[in-house]
């Protein structure tokens, strides 16, 4: 079974795409959410359900465990069997899966749609039934142990990410990777998972989505019997994690590992979050991070890779949906024969000739077409939009702020984004990393 | 009041100068350990109890709680008032104090050796009768958070240290400062100091340690009369942290304030501890680190500043004792006009030689006789030793470990050292960081 260990993906694509008379939400009497997005051309639906529990919740010491659970979630029920889950969508001729991030942990089915009743039941069962033999429990630790092996530790690009993360988060745990430290991931066992299970999975810590050939009325009579009938736990913590302090001094990792083949280079500022009702910021940033590394025009690529031919490869992104403070990234690829050092110096100096130079206007009105572009594009993408409105409500946001992010975004100006690039491009808040191929020395 | 933050203090004196047979140690019936040492010259004693807990115990998000818990434990018992405590240790003519580092906290007067029952009355009654009042955990606070303006806010050395410290561990709690961040310090509580001492404060999770004018006799009888009749914790937790992981990239941290007298660098590798029964590795990094920098005739010395006449202070420190992996640290203060990356280089290419050419014997005899003649001043200071077997034993060690340790120092080789300093210099497990008075700019 194949699990995804979500990335914070992007989100420069503006959401809202379905007209808002289309997108329903409610909430059930136990304070679990509901959101309805109707889309009649198929007969299919996406049924959703997300945690609003992660990664950064996890107790210290313990990295690893909202995934580890993830993974037991698809063991037994007191009414199913291990692997039942799964072999019950498969025989129904859906699919399932799930993903856990820092900030939520989901699990969803693509299934026909008079289906639906039958995945609710089965996902409420296993919100508050989940047994777990213990002999399962270490299968499924040494399944995370493998695939921590193969996609990190022989990864060099993977262990550096995970280095540098740590690195960039003095104190929030942000800085812990999602699969968990090896050693931790080693440690847990039975105890561990139900414990995070009992804290985090209640009615009142998740949101529904659904999306597809439904209506409202018909997801309210099926979530109220099969998701109502789960008493709220009057016991949820509150979910506050330990915050950064100040950043102060610039930090920089250089990892030299004999496998890498492409030495690049990574800065990643801290940034502000998208935050409800607040989105202005995190929009300029999104515009930015599109204006300096979003395709063949942007403004890196053509300084470091068409003027200077210094570089192969440059990209910009910032991840803004978080509930705590995000990065801005920037990757640079140089040239065969061109240092990573020389590489950093242009892109310092290119980042210095933009903040002096401002914005081509004509590049900003690109960037917000495309921007408009993308939303008639996804209109055909329900199962998109799910995942946006349950990634949205699980890192802070509200319906109507991913409804307003399209406007925003084109509302934002010149001065906003330079105004937000002087905010965000200070050193002092920022990791550089250089993967090189040199092996270490001394 | 004036209370000390403990910094990890100097260890490579060896202790064990006072002869085994003046050294006691027994337990009580409830766990508390007890350390006897007899020093019959003035009529005075040192009274300490050493909890084997401090900020590397705290909950996440509560970074400062264990030294906000010191600061109220001078608050009233159910029997003394606010403040009464210290004014009883004065009236009585003598001192009291208290400090916290990571691995400890520890409470300690030192008075007329007559007066040995009355301290242990009060500070049994405060193992566990606090009695806090709202008012005086908010005042406090705000002292400690005076503290930390001055000692940290307004000194820009402190500051970077913080920043140092944190990108040094990328797991471990090692990496948040012991006074706490300040947003998490300006959020601590009445509950949070309560909660925090009803779980490590017990007499099963602490040590008594009695040095002077006293036999172990009078220590027994009045310990078990004062300590011995608190009843253990059988909740008491165990005492583990997370972990490093693998430590794969080497770090940076440049930090640039206007208010910077003397520009320095500093580099801290990662560094195994002294361990319970091995603790050869550790006494040869001891030596390592004195024959780098430990003083005029040192390696760094030498080579840094007479040699090449580009640094005007070096030194090295291995600070050994600690419960999980440590640091081993060098420091470099460039002369005028010479740059932090040239005095980088020169220290690179200094340790490069010295691992070439290897230990100069003369160097090596001089060092181990001066470790021996510590051991003889030592004697005169029974407050040192106290001091130094309560550490020992909150930091994972025995009083045999604290007495084996100047024969292991003498038995160190200079192969020893060389392979230990081969382990441990490898950049990956390094932070090296400048600090620097310029401004930054972009």
């Amino acid at each position: 079974m194949m699990r995804a260990l979500a990335l914070v993906a992007g989100m420069l694509a503006p959401a809202g795409a379905i007209a808002e008379g289309q997108v329903t939400d409610f909430p059930l009497d136990n304070g679990m959410q509901v959101v309805v997005i109707e889309d009649h051309r198929v007969p299919v639906v996406t049924h959703m359900v997300w945690y609003r529990t992660g990664a950064a919740d996890e107790p210290q010491g313990r990295s690893g465990v909202a995934h580890y659970l993830e993974h037991l979630m698809f063991k037994g029920t007191e009414t199913l069997e291990a692997g039942e889950f799964s072999a019950t969508v498969a025989r129904h001729g859906g699919r399932d899966n799930a993903f856990t991030s820092w900030d939520y942990t989901a699990y969803y089915q693509r299934v026909a749609a008079d289906r639906l009743g039958l995945m609710m039941r089965m996902e409420a069962d296993r919100m508050v039934n989940l047994r777990l033999a213990e002999r399962d429990t270490v299968t499924e630790r040494n399944v995370i142990l493998e695939e921590r092996n193969q996609r990190v530790e022989n990864d060099p690009a993977a262990l550096f990410r995970e280095q540098k993360r740590a690195a960039q988060y003095l104190n929030h745990p942000y800085g812990i990777p999602i699969i968990g430290w090896r050693a931790e991931v080693e440690s847990l066992d039975r105890d561990a998972a139900l414990d995070f299970y009992r804290r985090h999975y209640a009615p009142n810590n998740a949101i529904l989505v659904v999306a597809g050939d439904v209506t409202p009325q018909q997801v309210r009579r099926l979530a109220e019997k099969h998701y109502g009938a789960i008493p709220a736990n009057p016991d949820l913590p509150p979910r506050t994690r330990p915050q950064e302090p100040p950043q102060l001094a610039e930090r920089r990792v250089i990892m030299r590992d004999a496998r890498v083949g492409t030495p690049h280079l990574s800065r990643a500022y801290l940034a502000p979050e998208r935050d409800s009702g607040t989105q202005e910021k995190a929009a300029a940033l999104a515009l930015l991070a599109n204006l300096l590394g979003g395709g063949q025009t942007s403004v890196l690529t053509e300084k470091l890779q068409f003027e200077d031919n210094l570089a192969v490869h440059t990209a910009a992104y910032y991840g803004g949906t978080s509930l705590d403070a995000t990065s801005f990234d920037i990757v640079v690829v140089p040239a065969q024969d061109v240092s990573l050092t020389d590489a950093e110096a242009a892109l310092d100096t290119a980042l210095a000739e933009f903040l002096a130079e401002g914005i081509d206007p004509d590049a900003l009105e690109r960037i917000k077409f495309q921007a408009r572009a993308e939303l008639i594009y996804e209109r055909d993408d329900t199962q998109k939009l799910a995942h946006r409105y349950g990634r949205a409500l699980t890192q802070g946001l509200t319906i109507a702020d991913v409804q307003a992010w399209p406007d925003i975004l084109q509302s934002v100006t010149g001065d906003d984004i330079m105004a937000a690039a002087r905010e965000v491009f200070d050193k002092r808040r920022a990791v550089t990393g250089f993967l090189d191929k040199k092996e270490l020395t001394q």
